[in-house]
């Protein structure tokens, strides 16, 4: 299940500098792309966020290590499907690292040229016969604008590839690229990354390092870090920006233009995490404004967007808007004053002054609450600071593919 | 569906000082017990604690403000189901003394001397006149040792009335008693209450009203407020212990031993609340050791108990113990050193060292989650404290009853 038509786009264009191959490792189960690497041109920057989970994955350690390395030639991201890699211990270290020496290898370069990725069931080990069984294949198989495949490639339980892109028109008229996959269903609520994401860009930023991982930042807040599913932080998540260069210069006013692109295309991804959220029924967008701080704003679309029973009453598209007004008061907030509270449903007002609003039907909260994209608005009347989550509901589906086999 | 027995006793004991009095009012449906009044002789005393929800119910409110009033004569508590009158603004304020004064008139007290509880349906308007049409019959049912209709008489999507009672024996050999019920299935992760908890003692306790509220707070933290069905804290928690003095005096030593055995009932009546958890097909305990201070084992637990991947897990009797790890990992501790970290599941071991046992085997991880009661056992390695938390599953049901119908 999903919520509206897949917005993978038709014409996801190639980046200058950056070529994916795709092979089937039959990590999980046989038949199915689940290895992919991505090469980048000499020349190429990358910046990339991950998960804060304590237990964060063994190719995750590597790859923020390899992250930092002076690279002089091209660099490789591979990331599989099926294994996360997670809670493996001594192992799991020696199979990440053992992975990218054989695709340097195989490339031709040193392994700290190669950060590893990877995606699905904790704590079994990593399956290295057949993962460096297909890494040639997948190496023979790097070509420009294989996205799709890519995006096929790093889906475990997503019933949809997620791609986005955007070019920019610098003021000389001159053309940059951005295009990225992400992949991500359960085990969603990323912190300081999403679940995977992958991006890259043509452009040549005008920015020193530190600049980049700063934008980065930006663009992961406000979109893959405002997203949640389930609640449940992945023990995998990462989000790599690539920056090949290839493409026209961007500085000054251009990096504004830049950036907003960028944080679209993060978005879009994001989105598209949610539409495909495990059993989700209903795309919801959490609004909350008039709050003191961001920080505060964010906490309570979180609470709401956790709330079992906030999620429960969105899938049976019952307006209970008793609970969405039960878990705006648990959030921590410090004096809540609840007279100021207003929120609405689809621009319908259903709680005006912490009270059922006086223009309140059960028909227009019913009709409103039917439709399969909601914008839930929380208005707190305590500041001025907003914030927006999106989130998935709770569905019989959600526990059938969380309990009827391991995932 | 519950997990396990019943624990109702069979054997409620009377408490001397208290009378209960139960009608059917047809606040939610006609023909089910919903109203009930507990009366307290005159010299009685009370304590209370109540949810921190910043939406707390009109008669959180109301009752919060009369627990403080003095008063020389009985004291009344009025519990209704079926209408939590929350969210109902200042309608739902005048409701609430309007049933305060009702019910001061025909007992012929000052209304002050009445503390109102409501739980059910948020948002609703409280039907008066069914609510005032009952409370005569109430009333004039009011006698003694009424536990099993009081219990029957607060429920709402419980499935089963909760009881639990002690007595205590005294150094000189004098007996007091301690009695009480509770209700609760879902919307519970109460904070500083439970959802409801009505808990007497005839023991004439030799502290000031100032200690009493101190016992209560500590076993209500170790009880009530160590349990969770779904993270959603109620607008309409509410814990009261009434000290009727109608038997033996507890002093000195002796306090200690009815602390503990109010701890025991506190503890009972909170359990209860969790084997009767929305949809619950388990019975989980959570003991979270070795953490640096209590507050962490709590979050901990409380991360773990939350997680919707570790209850669906739960559910399906997966020994996903991935999920476990992950959950632990994103708990709001600083510098958690995951080789630190073991977990146990019914005592075999899972984790060790931060990755997967050594000694472990899926079909020892498989049969021990196919029991009905679990003990989690999570060692973090960085500490001398604990505490214990209690959950259950999430289950198709868990949606169902939260999805198919107005609750």
């Amino acid at each position: 299940m999903a919520v509206g038509p897949s917005t993978f786009p038709a014409d996801m264009p190639e980046i200058s500098g950056l070529q994916i191959g795709v092979a089937e490792a039959g990590i999980k189960k046989p038949g199915r792309r689940d290895l992919v690497i991505m090469a980048l041109d000499a020349g190429s920057r990358l910046a990339g966020t991950f998960t804060r989970n304590a237990f964060c994955a063994a190719p995750v350690h590597v790859a923020r290590r390899h992250l930092k390395a002076e690279i002089d030639g091209p660099r490789y991201l591979v990331i599989n499907t099926g294994n996360a890699n997670a809670g493996t211990g001594e192992q799991g270290m020696t199979d990440a690292l053992a992975t990218c020496e054989f695709l340097a290898d195989v490339a031709g370069c040193d392994a700290q040229a190669v950060l590893p990725f990877s995606t699905g069931v904790i704590g079994e080990p990593l399956p290295m016969d057949r993962l460096t069984g297909a890494l040639p294949t997948a190496f023979a198989a790097l070509g420009k604008g294989n996205w799709s495949d890519a995006a096929h490639g790093i889906m475990t339980t997503d019933t949809r590839p997620k791609g986005s892109w955007r070019s920019v028109t610098l003021a000389n008229g001159e053309c940059v690229t951005i295009a990225g996959v992400s992949k991500g269903s359960g085990m969603i609520c990323p912190n300081m990354a999403t679940m995977l994401g992958f991006v890259a860009t043509d452009a040549d930023l005008a920015i020193d390092q530190s600049a980049l991982d700063e934008m980065l930042r930006r663009v992961v807040v406000r979109s893959f870090n405002s997203i949640t599913v389930d609640s449940d932080t992945s023990t995998n998540d990462a989000c790599m920006l690539a920056v090949t260069a290839r493409a026209a210069r961007v500085e000054g006013e251009d990096l504004v233009a830049f950036e907003a692109a960028l944080a679209d295309v993060m978005l879009e991804l994001a989105q598209a995490i949610i539409r495909d959220g495990e059993g989700a029924t209903k795309f919801v967008t959490l609004e909350v404004e008039e709050a003191r701080s961001v920080e505060e704003a964010r906490a309570v679309g979180f609470t709401v967007a956790h709330s079992p029973l906030v999620k429960t009453a969105l899938y049976a598209s019952d307006a209970n808007w008793g609970r969405i007004l039960a878990a705006v008061g648990r959030a921590p907030l410090e004096n809540l004053e609840v007279d100021g509270v207003a929120i609405t449903l689809n621009g319908v007002s259903i709680v005006e002054q912490g009270g059922r609003a006086a223009s309140y039907t059960e028909a227009a909260g019913s009709a409103a609450m039917a439709e399969e994209e909601l914008v839930i608005g929380i208005r707190l009347g305590r500041g001025q600071q907003k914030a927006r989550i999106w989130t998935s509901d709770l569905s019989h589906d959600y526990v059938s593919i969380n309990a009827d086999y391991r995932s």
